[in-house]
């Protein structure tokens, strides 16, 4: 049942930001007879859907949630009463609330209530599936997740920069499907001049996320997929002041522009936490890549492999200086996992939070 | 039966040069009544071992075995004879004689002999087993393995050049495993100067490659691991009349020093072919593996990625100049395979042998 509500919580990905991915299934006498998702801020939580579905047959059933019911007025009236005045007689939860200011007071006021609550069921998924919105929660920055696609022998590109494709179209769906589950995608400005790239979700069923350039001196091209905004939103952030006659173009194209200083991967994703977001994906090039690293703005890496060799002694490689001299400096990931993804592999870990943290 | 050839074959695993490594076994009445495999050149043959120990019991027994049955005098009688004396019934072979010219002779023998035949048991299995073996026969030189280790982020050591340990020790174990499958081990000077490898299997059960130094300039420490020569032997290979005073250094030290024109991988496999060598590992930095590549004498690759970002834009990569320009020119693997060691990823692949011929 708790596969379930993950599965249906996931029908929201890239769209619920600032809020997590919550999915509720009410059973009663073995059968389902109610279900529900959060489908995005604003809209009713997940636990109210599934209740609206079973009505008066809730008395007595068992509610499944991944998240801890909330227990807090927001836009939204908090669920722990709902559950209450349902007359539901146990609820299971998958984890509960990240935020140690909360956590544990919607199960409390179930369990004042003489509801039977279980916790901790299949608490590693529903961990991994809101592990943007817990990142969010605990260090007030979006959580941040580093793409690349590099050759066997570890380039991004040739010797000239020349760099489609390096994987195959399985694995460039999967990005397309990444895209979509998160809410912005950063390049540098080199990346836009080099690659001139859509950044889009393409043909896959899912929200575009909002394409982020981070240019300091302004110094791009005058047309790009980027600035063509009736597909998907733009912005452009750079530093105060830089080039206000091509800032004036870009908004005259629909696109979004802010001046920030620093311009820093730490300033972008605390600007994109004020703006509600959950999770970032960082597409760029080695060197914004090895800032956003340094800066602690990446707390996931994905590592697509191709099983090709391009050679290449000044090809660029997937991550610039981290001022690191010798090897064991090196940072580990953690929780690593691979799978083939067409012909491709897909290596996918965590930086460790306390070595991020010692960064920042 | 079969896997029981190549586990026998397996036990000469680098010892066998340039003989291929074969195993045989005699079943009579679902026993197995007699085994052997080849140690080493100038000893008997793999079919002999088991004859001599199956002895008069092999009249109308079946001999399996992973090669074809040699039908020649080399420095061994024809086995295709011995086993006809026997009196053996049936004998199923796992792939025949990879040489155009003598291909399929032994089994014609049997044959004529009225011995059934059967071939193409576990085919691919026994194909790769003597891979090396069959690359000598078609191609005139030895089998070439390049073999590196690198980050997650394709760096084969810091902007420093520091690379102690980029994997961990069951890598590192297979590694020293894998040596002591190879009949000689190339680095460049570059190599000895940075690292001072040992290149040895150390602690493995098995032989110690020949250790070769491929070096234009002679540009070499007087004092390295490689110049021990009590624990392995090591050739140095030059250009002629380089540094005649440090060659006769490294002679004095037991070091072989040899002088070829021009000093090019492909060159060094012709000598080596010359030499009877079967396999050569490639462990060399990123400039002698492209050329290495570009030669034809690499035929498969073995990428150890450990799981960790160290960065470094001047950091060096597994593969030097290709000489390619655009992405669609990187040579693709064949048959890719991978699988985990310890924390590390290994990634095994072949060269395509069309592509190298042309790059030949």
């Amino acid at each position: 049942m708790m596969q379930r509500c993950l599965e249906l919580a996931r029908r929201a990905l890239g769209r619920t930001a600032p809020n997590p991915l919550v999915g509720a299934v009410i059973v009663k006498d073995g059968a389902i007879i109610g279900e529900g998702f959060h489908p995005q801020a604003g809209q009713p939580h997940a636990e109210v859907f599934a209740l609206r579905e079973a009505g008066d047959r809730a008395r007595g059933a068992t509610l499944y949630v991944n998240l801890e019911p909330c227990n807090h007025h927001g836009r939204t009236p908090p669920c722990s009463e709902a559950v209450v005045a349902a007359g539901l007689a146990k609820v299971v939860v998958g984890m509960v609330d990240p935020n140690p200011k909360v956590a544990g007071g919607g199960i409390a006021r179930l369990q004042a209530a003489g509801i039977e609550v279980v916790t901790g069921v299949e608490a590693a998924a529903c961990q991994e599936l809101n592990e943007a919105f817990v990142h969010r929660i605990l260090y007030h920055r979006p959580f941040g997740i580093l793409k690349y696609a590099m050759t066997l022998d570890g380039k991004i590109a040739t010797n000239s920069g020349h760099s489609a494709w390096i994987t195959g179209q399985a694995a460039r769906a999967e990005v397309f499907q990444l895209r979509a589950t998160c809410d912005a995608v950063i390049v540098g400005g080199n990346t836009v001049r080099l690659d001139n790239p859509l950044l889009t979700s393409r043909q896959v069923d899912g929200p575009h996320p909002l394409r982020v350039v981070m240019s300091r001196t302004l110094n791009l091209p005058e047309e790009a997929h980027l600035w063509q905004t009736a597909a998907a939103p733009t912005l452009v952030i750079t530093e105060p002041g830089v080039k206000p006659e091509f800032q004036a173009l870009l908004r005259h194209l629909g696109v979004e522009v802010v001046e920030l200083s620093p311009l820093t991967p730490a300033q972008v994703m605390t600007y994109l936490y004020d703006r509600g977001f959950l999770s970032v994906l960082w597409e760029c090039g080695g060197t914004l890549a090895a800032q956003a690293i340094a800066d602690g703005a990446v707390q996931k890496v994905l590592a697509f492999i191709a099983p090709k060799i391009v050679g290449g002694s000044t090809a660029p490689s997937p991550v610039g200086d981290l001022g690191f001299l010798t090897m064991p400096q090196a940072l580990p990931l953690e929780k690593l996992r691979w799978r083939p993804v067409g012909a491709d592999l897909l290596v996918e870990g965590y930086l460790p939070q306390t070595q991020v943290s010692s960064l920042e």
